[in-house]
């Protein structure tokens, strides 16, 4: 051991957490797809061993000892992958070492309490009953955000985004999420104008079994590039994909009324998938190899799914498939790639983020961005938070918030503690629309492509601009590369616009 | 931490100990079950990161301290389930510092070497492709036991044999295995001469779908006591048990030919889950909480099995059901309860030790027991083990062996470096007897209850007798405890000749 260099010796350990974070990876999907109820005590104390073991790992006196030595001896020999190794090593183990233990237990408990408390204040409607355990979440949050914000150099609010969001920051995303606030009411007000001239669509006869939904699902992922070789789809509650780069679990939820949730709801998490199997397999156990961010992750999802395969050019191409799947012929009412494409691209403001079309979402983002700010700085005290919901959804979107169980109770992830995780979905959804744009320029015949149902081009492009580059580029260099400027919002309200109002794309 | 005793401090240890070992024992249930190919070698990084964590916690310099200091001043104090948690910790530590690193990794590369080699070896029907790379590993296994003797003050096979059968030994086995070898050719002849007697038994008609071979065998499952809240039934290539007390994983193989290979094996495998599942809860992530060695593991599914699954008083109750299970009615030809018990009870002195029947197993087991320890001293020289091997299956079952296929080819262990396993079978199949025999001098019901179905009064007195005890006692002590008498071969002598002779039982 004592042969190698401290570089070398900070490779193995981090191999190691790898091989770890992958094991609770695989143990995470098991307890959302086949684990019975009563494997759960059994779990959760594997899980957190897990944890405290990659913990002592990451945050042993010695580590901070090799980042120093290596930083100093080796790295400017170093070439460009293995710096950004480097790199990346030296801000996972900030983040680590930035807060004590006790520190860290208390925030997982009171996330833990909090989480349990507002799964029945949501049931109950009741932002009273969890607004206690909220504001202790809250206290501990800006502790962390203070340490962390030392540590990194950064402000409290960047601080919390760089765990999701590498670099990212508060100052570049409030005016592009300012354009977009602006921009967006009035695509809303043309896109809904356009939509009630379309004509009416009938719904396809269902119900759709689930075995045929899962064999339409699995003919799709393959069409895309996913290979069942390299991983598998399942049932879940809450669809996700988890697993590791070569073994890639996607989950799904059948609904036997409407097929289309879980279908592209199976496109969205393969163009996740995508993302990690495209990964550089030379890196696979390095931070390096690892994906560059959630914007950048959400971007590969919603590029499939949105960009990709609600479009009127691939759905041309499903539609028969689609017919088949559920006994029906092309021609059959509700099975034409017009009305699968109007069925496919409704706008329709409501109160669920979850729910919300590709228009509407990004209201959703920007209200939680802006109300998460205040909450941190207590420029929003917390009683104001439902009445600060309510009138952020009439400002941003119209809609009239009935109750809190439909406004600030609806997602869990303040209640667990993710604090500066939102905005990284709509900095997807523009990072998608980008690199679509980008990857059409360099490739125009992608959409004729997409059309007859063959993605090779497009995830050729993906491969190389994208996925193949694990952390070896910031995600702003990775995008400018791309395609050639920084994020802006201009091209995703070019496509909604596109899509929305002028119906084509 | 250091306000904590020396004891709870290794108590924190020792879980995390468990729960990582527990972690490994899921993905070893994901790799056997569902993982695709694709997923191996990600898979195996990260098993051996999960022993290479462990194997650092567990002989880090400070535990042989904490041992010693736990066992100076506090041991005298604690009650006796303490006392026997510091002394399977103590146990479990002398195995892990007793080898060097080098010698670990050494044996770990062999066996893969070698095992690889010997499929080959063994579809081939090639010993000599296989011979140098056994020989390689027997070296090393006799390092290892070398070593192991020295730590634990116990004979070299004794020391080997000790990580399966703790406490075990060659000495006392030898004389078991003596008395039940001069037994078994008379009971063999005289049970072949019963079932020649025999009227013919027809076979019940197939195919036998695997989907109604799932639902009968977890109709059976839940009789026995299983509860699919704390466990599944799942397929793979090769049946065992696995996952942890709390959640335990079976798994079997259908063949649609006949169902009573795959139903049989599962019973079996319920039989390892139960033991699992009635550990003591108190100690679930502590050594003292889990079960007491490989022949008291196998005697719980052979009690299942052979005891009580395979009794004529079981198959009067199951048989309707069986009948049932694939749409015949009870009166069908071959589901008449006697048709069955027959086939279930069949004698037939064969070459393959897995595809053996409860008379001629022991014959296999004592044939490798002798020949590992021979290998083991030298006593026998490599290049003599296939007709050593051939030797013996004359003369303990009189079969006559045509290659070394189905010869000393046949079984994955020496060629995996498992020396010191087998002759837990064949304790565990004695065990199991005498358990069941006193079981039923308690209960006298049980055969009764077994005839209705009702498992309830035999697993309640497994889980005061055995299960509940875990590493609380040995398992001599529970063994003397349950059945007034040490191990013994008469009971499961007596067994056989009931059932295979008499035709009774």
């Amino acid at each position: 051991m004592d042969a190698q260099t401290p570089y070398a010796r900070l490779k193995t350990r981090f191999a190691r957490l790898t091989h770890l974070e992958d094991a609770a990876g695989m143990l995470h999907w098991d307890l959302s797809t086949v684990m019975p109820e009563g494997g759960a005590e059994a779990r959760a104390a594997q899980l957190a061993t897990l944890k405290t073991v990659s913990h002592d790992l990451l945050t042993a006196p010695e580590v901070g000892d090799l980042l120093d030595a290596a930083d100093a001896d080796e790295a400017p020999a170093l070439d460009g992958w293995d710096r950004a190794n480097l790199s990346a090593m030296r801000r996972q183990w900030r983040h680590a070492t930035a807060l004590s233990t006790a520190l860290v237990e208390a925030h997982s408990r009171a996330c833990s309490a909090c989480e349990m408390a507002w799964r029945g204040a949501r049931a109950a409607d009741d932002f009273a009953a969890v607004r206690d355990r909220l504001a202790t979440v809250l206290d501990l949050t800006r502790e962390i955000a203070a340490a962390k914000a030392e540590a990194l150099g950064r402000s409290p609010y960047d601080a919390l985004l760089d765990e999701y969001e590498p670099g990212g920051s508060e100052a570049e995303i409030a005016p592009l999420f300012d354009d977009l606030a602006a921009e967006l009411p009035a695509i809303l007000d043309d896109a809904l104008a356009a939509q009630a001239a379309d004509p009416a669509s009938a719904l396809p006869p269902g119900p759709f079994p689930a075995d045929k939904q899962r064999a339409l699902a699995r003919r799709l992922m393959e069409r895309i590039g996913f290979d069942f070789r390299h991983g598998r789809l399942d049932e879940s509650l809450h669809p996700f994909c988890g697993g590791v780069p070569d073994d890639v679990r996607l989950t799904t939820r059948y609904d036997e009324a409407d097929f289309t949730s879980a279908l592209m709801g199976v496109l969205h998490e393969t163009g996740h998938a995508l993302y990690e199997r495209g990964l550089p397999a030379a890196w696979r156990d390095q931070p390096v190899g690892r994906a560059l961010g959630m914007s950048v992750h959400e971007s590969q999802s919603l590029l499939m799914e949105m960009q990709a395969c609600r479009s009127r050019a691939f759905l041309t191409f499903a539609a028969p498939l689609m017919a088949e799947a559920f006994g029906a012929r092309p021609g059959d009412p509700g099975w034409d790639a017009e009305t699968l494409y109007r069925r496919n691209t409704r706008v329709e403001p409501g109160l669920i983020r979850v729910d919300a079309d590709e228009v509407t979402y990004p209201a959703h983002v920007i209200l939680r961005f802006r109300l998460e700010r205040a909450l941190l700085s207590g420029d929003l005290a917390l009683d104001d938070l439902p009445g600060a919901w309510r009138d952020g959804m009439r400002d941003l979107l119209g809609v009239t918030v009935p109750d809190d169980r439909t406004g600030c109770l609806q997602d869990i992830h303040w209640y667990d503690g993710a604090i500066g995780y939102f905005p990284t979905y709509t900095l997807g959804a523009m990072t998608a629309a980008q690199l679509f744009a980008a990857a059409v320029a360099a490739v125009p015949s992608i959409p004729d492509d997409l059309a007859r149902g063959d993605f090779a081009p497009l995830l050729g492009w993906l491969r190389t601009q994208v996925h193949g580059l694990g952390q070896s580029v910031t995600a702003r260099e990775m995008l400018e590369r791309a395609t050639g400027r920084p994020l802006d919002a201009a091209v995703f309200t070019a496509h909604l616009r596109r899509r929305y109002v002028e119906r084509v794309g």
